[in-house]
């Protein structure tokens, strides 16, 4: 659960970058860094801050140069996260590298055993390190042979980019499970991100994904090269994206997350046509599948949830707290509408089932007839190993419930799930073997050390 | 632009108060403050921040007591804002009052210069403080028949909260120009708030509006006692609360803003019939009238821009920045969907024009057919004297352009507003005589000095 | 305890006044506050803060002008002090006023009664206030009408700075309680300070004090004009400015603050010639006086403690703390010299006694021999009501203990103390009746309501 | 320029780690940061920040464990310094390793080119990390094993503490070029710091210096063992530390700063015997030595200058600024006693010049007769390579600049420096072998790389 993004020969480098990560917030809120250089140089400021408390004007002044990779992470563990806050940046010798990371590892414990066994230190406790850690140890004589070499290594998920004084290379693992996007800037350079919103942000076109298993080079005058490092014919696209992770307004994997999502709940629709007064979503996430379903069903839509736009880190409960007080703050149904009236329920999914039970009583609480919980997809039973914060198996609802008991659980009175097969036939390029559907399946695409 | 809240009787008294003014973040966000009292002292704590940073958990161990009042402000003018921000307190010879005030004096500056020839100090630059003044130099016995006095002499609009060790005690100017409604917990105790969203944040049930003209008392033993100091039959509710500024989800004038709003879509879509592919917002404000337009065109409704839920305080734009960048890190446009369609956007208002003008270009850029602007309004042309801060006439586009040269501004290519008929059919108590429509229509119920 | 700073007629008059509240921060650490004017508006930025984190450079160019007051406060009392930070401002019938005030008015509560009773609005909880109200009521024509009158009202301490678009104005009780400097910078424009040490960084020169009872107009051309409200023989100036308050490198009513200690200590060898290895202070207030001790003993002085510079607001002890660490973190006994020595210990007064206690304590555990505490003043029996903050006189050690209880309650083989008659002598300007000694012998010169 | 400290074995081990931390406050104000182990884990905070705001009560229970080394450090570079702050934490094939580090590598550059082109990973900017990297590449079978292979290869100045989930290990370089104490608390556990003010502040006692080439192991139950790696006998430990360094309350080298500088200052008045009026000091450095000088010559000792204690870390200068602004902030001139009279100023060296420059300014300014400054140690002419922080040669005055344009350059009537063997004469262990005293003579007892 991160956001990268890359731009190689512009003057204003580092403030696209911070502009980049500021259109990808979403994509991790713990901390944010930027690195840049002048072709001598690596520059480089990290902060446990969203990206508009991380950087100043002054930092513009710091980071300086026509090159830049910057970084959005969402979880961190001790030391205030000092120590994981990427980029990272190393010296090596063959020059100086800094470098972005999108994705998990999933041999990660085996490589840092034999790095940790061979005397490599590891100060962070993340698995970016690592792959610096062995292109470091090469004896290749070139980042680009040690790039290839690396990944005979590695498994798992990486979107990279790697900044050099002379060049940047943005790279995808060979199942190409995290996203990674190409786009030009209306003046020529190359610019790479996690999501295209950040390039409509800064006035970027996109052009292309970067392919499972390519290595992308744009040297200082913005000449770009290609290779490829595997050959893999199999996908294995995080589908997770589509569902819910990708912001709306992205391309993701080369089509429209908000197109995919109103498919999705379109199918839904189709899969389980129950009637009801109006069909509401769970904000912001459930907007565009229950706007498909209202479509498909022709049950209108409403907005039954009021989202309050000023929530902060804190709130300060009251000691005798009524219960969902969390989301209550977040949300507040419109009774005046909803009162007396049955609701479709549209959420991307159900994980804990924690917020959903705060769902379904604050709707029963206003005054609503009958819920029905519509999740626009399959249950949410398998962890997530490459890079999307889960929770273990036994947290899962659907992990260790059946449809009824879910549906008790929340107190809904009745819940519903896309099917496999609805998912796939919402997807503009739906074959199954092009993605990842491991947590709804527990087909991991590779095999994480962890399981 | 302030919001108030008060609760009498409450052993969570000052936290409630904070959670009130924490659903109503919307209507002020420079400055909060909260006074309480045990019976005997008056505390106070008030912050130029938004309520999430204002209050700890410490603030309510200071905020003691079982009867509370809160504010939440929008502009401060000088020094930090030190000097106006609300709760104001006072000593009195009839004691302890404190205060919080939602609305404008009209004749402020002819109090204030009265005040002034006769010795009367004035520390802060907002017209509460002539209230308390007025109140304190009453020759009357009672807190209720200074109330009476200093009513007899202030013009304009005031919802207020005067709270004293023994009672907590509403008032509403007589025309009723801003809004204050009464509440009651479960537990039996009174609340009042600018706005119902607050009740349901904290479980009260609306019961009816504070009238205008009416002093509301509710002593230590929640006992509640009214009088009328105004038996004025016209009202002038402010109109723009329906809107815009009140929260969708609150009871506004006892009716539901939501519903209110979508009518005055559905009315537009009445008046204005063009052809479009899709309807589409200006979010959030725009989203209920947009729905009604759809519902009653039968024209699609879509999520067109993406709210990027991150944007901070501040924001670095590039040197060689592209125009409209302020709003293009809020908002982005879909352009999977919108790209080739035409579309009619619709928004609560145009003041200015400059945010409309970025939003027509944002659009065009991302490759709209037909952009037709649809206001849920009539034109916006006269400055509010009564609590909305608006811009002066000059600035107000629709005060000195015709409906062809806002079309051209804002590069639209075509611009309608709502009819004054319209929109009052789409309220639900819908007698004209009972609102302020003064910002459309220039017919101001109370002078305004400044004139 | 109060530091106040004015300026006429510079351009960069609220920056002088800033360093001059700089120099004087010992007088007050809870909130420092600038007012200026450019001869029409008056501005001000107050904060709860050191001077050094309330101002920035972007404070200058709000506090516009060529004329500004300030002050550094140290105690303040309820809501974050929001409602106390000086200077004060208000707008009158004769104008904008701007003041700030050191000192402490004794009938303080007698005029509040009064000006509340006649519906007065006190929104702080100083007594600066009262002070603005009867200005600001007075029927008199002119300002300094109108403190002459006031100044027929009120009794106590106070020494005080107004600003107006016109004029700056300086004055001083007719007992000259606090104290009030005149300066002037090299280019000409007058300076008022409560003490010196503001002169010699910015470089002005020290002219006389502010008489007793006088007021001294500066007005735009830098006119100065004197008159004098009240021809009291009687002074009674502080003589604990002298003994403690003041910077040592100040001129204090006229004589140096350092030669006044050095004196006291010399006095204290005459009075009570001890024998011991070592003269050493209780730095930094008792370094004078020690010094004083050793050359007129011959005993020679040592630095018998070593400051901590770095001590922080906050510091967090261990549970299982040893007594005393609260001032161990701040000072430490060299025991390399002290061990086994017997010890002359200088300090200026006791309070309550408890940090005379835990140096007595630190010095044995220290390996010290003998300890003699030696006091350059009488024993502090009586509480002040002038403006110097103090405990009550049940917490005052010497109130109600003999010496030879407040020897064994410290811990130390000896105690002695000046007496009144050495005290007087080691003034430069010794009479007996300039002084107000109230503190050492509670002959109070103005009677205290509070008594 | 850094503080360590170590605690093995007590319940509070992080809180007393925070004391000596607090106390060495003055050896590097950049940065503070603790490690702590509870025999598993080893837990961290660090903060660009002062000792008393980088941590809070909830520090130490993040900070568990019985085990605890800190650090405080002067300078960092780059990055907001995120990477330099210690402690570093590693973890290697033998386990879990924290070490902080007092001093300067001198073949940094050499081991970190090794270590580079063998892969390693340098993430830091500081020597510190090529230590840990020895000891993580070692084959060797014990972290002592380790620690004796690293130090064949590391030279230049280091002490070291080593946290392992087992340990606490102290260490310092053959020539014990730094200083590293050992302690012991009254229950019974080792401590070690930099400086003995620690001990002092939490009630520790000293015991010994952890020799040059030394080795002490204490392990979990508080056994310690030593060893030593080198028989080297030549020692080479910094005269800075007495000169100027430690706090003067410190033993260095087990002798007492202050008694040495005291000694120095007697030594300078016997080389220079000038006549004068007052003997002052540039505080607080130079008490000490001028208190010698005064007793020696029998010419008074004044405070010639007060400082400002609230002197914060900016400082705004008006524009018209004097010369000297930033000295003057924190040091003023008694002008009344200084007037008209000879001065002997001693101060403990001159760098730059800038600041000496500054001081006869201040001091003829106030209308000091002559002025001769007097240096309590040789000149300053050769830059330090083993930690102290000092720059480049070109900008040490002494090293292109005759006496008598020294003296012209500062301003001063005369300048004297203490002769070289007048500076050993004055030590307590006087012998030249067993210093480094580089600075001076350039005699640098390991050749620096940089050289």
């Amino acid at each position: 659960m991160c956001g990268i993004f890359g731009v190689q020969g512009h003057g204003e480098a580092s403030n696209l970058t911070y502009l980049g990560l500021y259109s990808m917030q979403h994509r991790g809120q713990e901390s944010a860094g930027i690195a840049s250089t002048d072709g001598e140089q690596i520059y480089r400021i990290r902060k446990p801050k969203l990206v508009s408390d991380a950087f100043s004007q002054h930092s513009f002044q710091i980071l300086k140069g026509r090159s830049s990779i910057g970084h959005v992470r969402y979880s961190t563990t001790g030391d205030g996260g000092m120590s994981n806050v990427q980029p990272f940046s190393v010296e090596t010798d063959i020059g100086k590298i800094s470098i972005v990371h999108n994705g998990n590892l999933t041999n990660y414990a085996e490589i840092k055993k034999e790095l940790i066994q061979s005397g490599a230190i590891l100060q962070a406790t993340t698995d970016t390190e690592v792959i610096l850690h062995l292109i470091a140890r090469s004896n290749k004589a070139t980042l680009l042979e040690r790039i290839y070499e690396c990944f005979e290594k590695i498994q798992g998920a990486y979107s990279l980019l790697f900044l050099t004084p002379q060049e940047l290379i943005a790279t995808r693992d060979p199942l190409g499970i995290r996203p990674l996007c190409m786009g030009q800037l209306k003046t020529g350079q190359y610019v790479f991100s996690s999501e295209t919103c950040a390039f409509d942000l800064i006035g970027a076109k996109y052009i292309r994904d970067v392919e499972p298993g390519e290595v992308v080079i744009v040297d200082k005058d913005n000449n770009l090269s290609s290779s490829t490092f595997s050959k893999n014919k199999k996908r294995a696209s995080c589908i997770f994206e589509h569902i819910y992770f990708s912001r709306p307004d992205s391309k993701v994997f080369s089509s429209s997350a908000y197109i995919v999502r109103k498919n999705l709940g379109r199918q839904l629709a189709k899969e389980h046509p129950l009637k009801a007064d109006y069909v509401i979503s769970v904000p912001d996430s459930g907007n565009y599948a229950a706007l498909g379903y209202s479509e498909q069903s022709g049950i209108p839509f409403e907005f039954g949830f009021i989202r309050n736009h000023y929530v902060g880190r804190t709130f300060i409960e009251p000691k005798q707290s009524i219960r969902g007080f969390g989301v209550k703050v977040k949300l507040n149904p419109v009774s005046m509408i909803l009162e007396g009236k049955d609701l479709i329920v549209v959420d991307d999914s159900i994980v804990r089932g924690t917020t959903s039970k705060k769902i379904v009583k604050m709707l029963k609480d206003a005054g609503a007839g009958k819920v029905h919980m519509m999740i626009s997809s399959p249950p949410f039973k398998s962890p997530c190993y490459y890079g999307i914060d889960t929770p273990n198996k036994a947290e899962l609802l659907a992990s260790h419930m059946s449809l009824e008991e879910i549906k008790d659980f929340i107190g809904a009175d009745s819940v519903s799930y896309l099917s496999e097969e609805g998912m796939y036939s919402s997807l503009q390029q739906g074959q199954k073997n092009n993605f990842c559907d491991a947590c709804f399946t527990a087909n991991y695409p590779v095999k994480p050390s962890q399981v």
